[in-house]
């Protein structure tokens, strides 16, 4: 079957993952912190668990990746970019890593810190 | 803090999204359909909805899209790519739309076709 593309498009609530890449993250006073290098999902639940996000450095040399929760993102549609309250002492001392480490995802107490630093419940279950 | 990069790096459950992005999908024999070409995230609860599967086409021209449920994926290690259970002739009949159209998200009753083709129960709930 064709689907109806004459249908009026309405406001939906699905976001393209490719979109979310490289979009801007900013302070709610519009500073821009960084960009979405990436979304990590979970295969089983195939739930977002963090978007990437990538700052700092200069010319790719000194870049760093921080994980945030996706719950903490807040699209601003007036800005067309995501923000986060946070702050430059927060972001220094952030769980992150550099941009050619890997981050090591399947080590949960690693996880667990990064979510006690966000306060935010685990998307794993409690 | 940093985040220790030495710690013995076990396998995890999360999947980079520009990793998903690009990789190909096949039927259980092995035979291409075709990649992924982005995931579309239902933005409140962080879930990927669908996996949106690129196929057909020659040089670009009569490519589709198919919206493909998550859960339908399961991905095969040893061919390093998704799996999908599919038929030519369900791959003619599945709901797609040209590359150049967009598929209207927003419309739920199209997305009820999309889940009730798939028999697979809806992301937003019962």
């Amino acid at each position: 079957m064709t689907v109806d593309t004459k249908s009026e498009t309405r406001p939906h609530t699905l976001i393209a993952s490719d979109r979310v890449e490289g979009t801007a993250v900013r302070r709610p006073n519009g500073e821009t912190i960084g960009t979405i290098q990436r979304l990590m999902i979970d295969k089983i639940s195939g739930n977002v668990a963090y978007a990437v996000l990538s700052f700092g450095g200069f010319l790719g040399i000194g870049e760093k990746h921080l994980p945030i929760p996706w719950a903490k993102l807040d699209f601003d549609p007036l800005l067309q970019s995501y923000q986060v309250d946070i702050s430059d002492e927060e972001l220094a001392k952030a769980p992150s890593y550099a941009a050619d480490k890997d981050f090591d995802w399947g080590d949960r107490t690693q996880e667990q810190r990064v979510h006690d630093f966000y306060r935010a419940r685990p998307y794993w279950g409690v």
